[in-house]
Order: C-alpha cells, then structure tokens, then sequence
C-alpha cells in the first residue's frame, strides 16, 4: 500500500492524502460509510458510486454471524459477494462483541461470546480476526483490539491498552506469515483518556510497524474537547507519512474538527442509520422529516443542495414516504445523508488544497453555533 | 386519448396496441406495476425507467388516507410529487374499501368506510372518486365500481352490478361537466360470471361511451377456466378499437392466456409483493430465496437473466440479505421480478409482430406443466 501525503493546510494539522489500495485510490481526508452486513442499507453498488462513495466499511462480527465468513470467500470475497468492486475496510470485531453480545468472557487469548442473533457460541482471538479478514479479503484489516467502555479505571484502562498491544502483536505476526495479496493490516491505538498509555500504546505499535494506525477507543461517552485532545496528543506521536483513521466518528462538525487534527480517515453509521430514522442532514442542522409541519412542505430537504432527492422531491413527499414506512424512505433518506457527508468531505478536501482550513472551520463552526440556537426540533 | 391498433395475431385474439396518454405513449399489451403510495414499493423512478416501466398504477384508496388527495394536488399532481413523468393509472378506490375495510355502509348513493389505518371515516361515492382522481392528475381513471366477492347469488350479482353501472354513469357525468385536461376515464364491465349480466354491463357502458373498458371482479378466487371464459365473451362484446384493461391479473401465465383473448392492459402486486418475501420468478417456475439450498450458491437467479441482478449477484447473496431481513433484498429481488415481467410482456408483443402468438402460448403452457411436475418448493 502507498499513502500519498499530496497537501498540507498552512494553518492547521490538516492533510490532504491519497491511499493506494488493491481495488483502487481512495482520496484523503475520507469518510467510510458502513456496510454491515455486505450491504449499505437500502444502497445498491450503482448508488454508492453515484455518491462518489470510494471506500465502504463492512463488519467482520455481522459477517461472520452471517453469512459466515466461509459463505463470503466460496463467493470469491466481499467485493465479488456484495458487487462492489472499489476498497473495503474491515474491521475486527473487538468492539461489536462488547457493545452488542450480553454474554462473553475475555481473557489474554481472545474473546469468548454469544451472538446477540440467536446465542451460538464463537470465539474470536488475535489469529481468527486475521482468519477472518483474509476470508473476506477487504484492501484494510484492522487488529484486534480489546475494546474499553468509558468511563475507566486507570487499571482497567493500562490492562486494556496491554492486552490490545499484545493482541496487535499476534495478529501482525500471523498476517505476517500469511502475508495475503492486497490486504493492508492496520494498527489501533488504544489507551483512554490516559496520555502515558495512548503513548506506551503508540510507540509500541510504530515499533512493530503498520501501513496505516487507528485510534479507538474514541467517541463512546467522553466529552467532546476530551475527544479532541486526545487525538491532538495521539497524532503527535504518529508516524506523518501513514494515513490516520479515527473509528466510529462521528458527527459532520466532528469531521471538520478531527481533519484540522491531522486525522485521514472517519467511518461512522451516523448518516445512513439517521436517514432510516427520518433525521437529515442539512447545513444549517437537521430537520426531523416525520414532523407535521411537513405535510404540505413543497421545498426541498436543503434549497440548494445538489443531490437527487433534492433536486426531485420535495419535504411532503418524503414524510409521506416516512409516514407510510415505505422502503423508498430510507432509500431516499440515505441518499440525502450520504450525499451531504460526501460534500463535507469534498469541501474539507478543497480548504486543505487551498491552505484555507480554518475558514471552513470557522464557517461550521459559527453555522452549528446558530443552528443549535434555532433549532427548534 | 389516442389507442393505436398496430397489428393483430392471425391465430388468436391477441392485439398489438399503443396507447397515447397525457404523460407519454404506451406499448400494448402492457403490465402496470403497482405503486400504491406514489412508490412501487423499493424502487426509486430512475430503476423504474432502466426497467423499461411505461405507465405505472397508483391506489386512489390509500393515497386518500395518507397523505390525502389535497396534498398530492398541491404538490402538483402524481407526476411531480412522486417524481415520475411517465404515465399513471388510477384505480376509484372501489376494491380497497371491500377488501380492506371491515366496518362499511354501502348504498346507491356511494360507501361509507372506516379507514384500515386508524379506523377515521370517509365517504366514497362516484363523485368523490372522480374528484379524488383529478386531483392526483393521473392520466386514466376509473369509474367507481361495486365489488363483489367471489362466490355470489345471481342475485347479489346482479344488484352490484346494477349499482355499478348507475355509479358509471354518475362517474360519466361529472367528470364530462369538469372536462380535466389530459386525463381520460376508463368503464369497468362487472356482472360476476353471469353470461347476461356481464353482456348487459358491457351494452350500458358502451352506450355511455369510454375511451376504454375495464373487466373487474375477476382473479377474485374463481378457477382460472372460468376467468378465462368470461374475459372471452366479454371481449367479444367491447369494441375493437379501444384498450381492454384486465384489473388485478395476474401470474405470467395469466398474461400470457389473457392476451390470447384480446387483453391490452394488467396491473398486478405479484411480482412486487412475492419479491418482498423472498419469491422469485424464473422460466422454469419459481425459486424461494430463503431455502437453505442457496446458502452456498453462486449461480444468479436465472442463468440467462439479463437483470442488473443476475448479471451481478449470486443466490448466495441475495439469500443472505433477505435473511439478514435487509433493504437491499426488496430491491434485487423487485428489480428481477419486474425485469421477468417487463421480458414477458416484451416476447408477447413481439410474438403478435410475428404473428406467432400460438408458438409462444405452447412454449409457456410446456414450460408451466414442466415446472409445476419438478417444482419442489
């Protein structure tokens, strides 16, 4: 894998980047929408593209509950299997088994559970999440990681972050040995809140050497400046010539925010997860499309905006379409939302090109201060 | 309204049409897909299109419940507020009110009904089917018809068919007196199986005069034999040079039959509906997505198939999304059960061209006896 560093904002640690990956080039700062089960809900591959979607994210826990990640390598591998032949992240599974499985038990091997479909027993250690990803043959495998819940002890924190380190380790031997064709392996720096451990997590990881570092363990309940600081403190220590991905983040302000820290690469199911829930994006907040005062609503979702939805259906159709839970809601719904992210994402790209990052900054920064004044939802 | 014969089979009653409406020209025979809310359901208009859809049917029915008749008007009709420029049929609302409503009053004067939503209380009568139709602006409506249900008393039929027939007339006269611009009205002939009372039900609305007939109350439980026989002498009885529209029918060997007799015109929630639960139509019968059999299947649905489906996923796949209950399996699986129909209706067309309309039937007829003998579903 090549990363590109093609850019460098004057006023701020933002990057503009270009990963090389197996299925092709991803531009950088990236957004990753979430396609859980091989699939971005209610998305065919055709509307993905058409949103200039260049890389998806698909979860190795969901695959491998279902279909199973045997079923997907028969197939010939994620891309054949879902029809999308551009970059796949996997990630690891680590953090789904402790935010969705009731019943586990952890130890230094790995990860004893119960899917939360049907209570069947699986383990997950450092070589089957490797195992995994290499059935799916995604471009980016994540290590496993031992996912922490926040807030933390500093003990529970220093145990976490060593037993993630040692799991990073096993997983980088074995997919060493195996050393698939086109698949990259990422490291995940872990540590809390905690500076002292966020740097013993990031050295030891840049000593073991990865293409590309995660930071996890963010956004799970922390304030936000909390957030911010970390990732402030954590890119610091970083390798400049890797590509940085912050995982399950986050909101469009925090993607501004986060790209000005110096982070490469964001996945989170906010946008496509909201639009089944009728919420949507718009630049000045968002509007809750089931509400009443949208029945008769003849304009847009955004007056402006460029996206099919948009530009063909007005506000009264999409909450009938919501109110009537019509599948063409979430489908419409998701197009919105994706389209607004991946504008964001396009204007965080061009302010790096431009060396004017902090105008954009301010710009949302004043934009959200107004929205949440008026937002009346 | 403008119905163009274009040629005629020489072994069968078969017509190759075309229909000129306000929003575009149609090839006859066709099949409408059925969009009950201003949506078929999962498709967006664009896969409608790539499907070749030429004219779709919306439910007067629901779209009065939700989200009301007005707000379609004052978002400017059907077309704009559900973004679909094509034609657009319109049934009265007469079937919904039967099948769908338990609590009703009917009388001469129209039916009073309890909405199956939330139990509100409308009134339908031939009028306010007429107005309810103009304001969603599609290009045909319908008279409102008293619907039977299947088996009925020679009386009972021929009281419903009296009443339909004064409702018709009703229906004539107040859409003549508001003379909607490029929209046209189409007359249902009723009369159960009853040899004289379907001839009188013709006789009366021919003399009224309609730009085309309808034949309702069938596909309603009787035996396809008996379908068959009452489409035929109704047929004989309507005139040539207008579009005969077959309400609510049906399964592709039911196209393929009733096309023989001289059937222009279908609409149908098969293929829509059966997609959604995971049935999926092939030449040689039908394949049910969810049997465990197609775990590990990486042939398409049909071998052959030109869809965007089959020439992209395997079984496997599609199994897969409807067992993990996902948006995406309602498209695929709707995208190739209309992608069947669409290619039915398209070999029909151009075996009338050829004047091998017989070829074609004893094709179908030997592939249905075949694949009813293997069919293990």
């Amino acid at each position: 894998m090549k990363f590109e560093l093609l850019d460098r904002d004057s006023g701020t640690r933002a990057r503009r980047g270009r990963l090389h990956l197996a299925h092709g080039s991803v531009e950088a700062p990236v957004f990753m929408p979430v396609g859980t089960y091989a699939t971005v809900k209610g998305m065919t591959p055709d509307q993905l593209r058409s949103l200039a979607v260049e890389i998806l994210l698909c979860n190795s826990y969901h695959l491998l509950l279902r279909p199973g990640h045997e079923t997907v390598a028969r197939m010939g591998g994620l891309d054949r299997f879902m029809g999308w032949d551009r970059p796949i992240l996997t990630d690891s599974g680590g953090y789904q088994v402790v935010s969705l499985c009731a019943l586990r038990g952890i130890d230094d091997d790995g990860v004893r559970f119960r899917s939360h479909l049907d209570g069947s027993s699986y383990f997950l250690g450092p070589e089957t999440a490797i195992d995994i990803q290499m059935a799916l043959g995604s471009d980016i495998m994540m290590v496993l990681d031992d996912c922490l819940s926040y807030p933390a002890t500093q003990m529970q924190t220093r145990e976490s972050m060593r037993r993630s380190l040692a799991w990073a380790s096993r997983c980088h031997a074995h997919f060493q040995k195996s050393a698939p064709a086109g698949q990259e392996l990422f490291a995940i720096v872990q540590g809390g809140v905690d500076r002292d451990l966020r740097n013993e997590s990031a050295e030891q990881l840049m000593n073991l050497g990865f293409p590309g570092y995660a930071i996890g363990g963010l956004g799970v309940g922390e304030p936000a400046p909390v957030m911010y600081e970390v990732i402030e403190r954590v890119e610091a220590l970083l390798p400049p010539e890797r590509p940085r991905y912050l995982m399950g983040v986050g909101t469009p302000a925090d993607l501004v925010e986060c790209v000005a820290l110096g982070v490469d690469m964001f996945d989170c199911v906010m946008p496509t997860r909201h639009a089944r829930n009728g919420w949507l994006f718009t630049s000045g907040g968002h509007i809750v499309i089931k509400h009443a005062r949208y029945k008769d609503d003849p304009n847009p979702i955004e007056e402006g905006c460029g996206c099919v939805v948009c530009r063909t259906y007005s506000r009264a159709y999409l909450r009938h379409l919501f109110m009537a839970n019509e599948i063409l809601s979430s489908v419409l719904n998701t197009i919105h939302n994706l389209y607004f992210y991946r504008d964001i994402m396009r204007r965080i790209r061009q302010s790096i090109e431009f060396h004017r990052y902090g105008e954009l900054m301010a710009e949302v920064r004043s934009r959200r201060a107004s929205a949440v004044l008026s937002d009346t939802e």
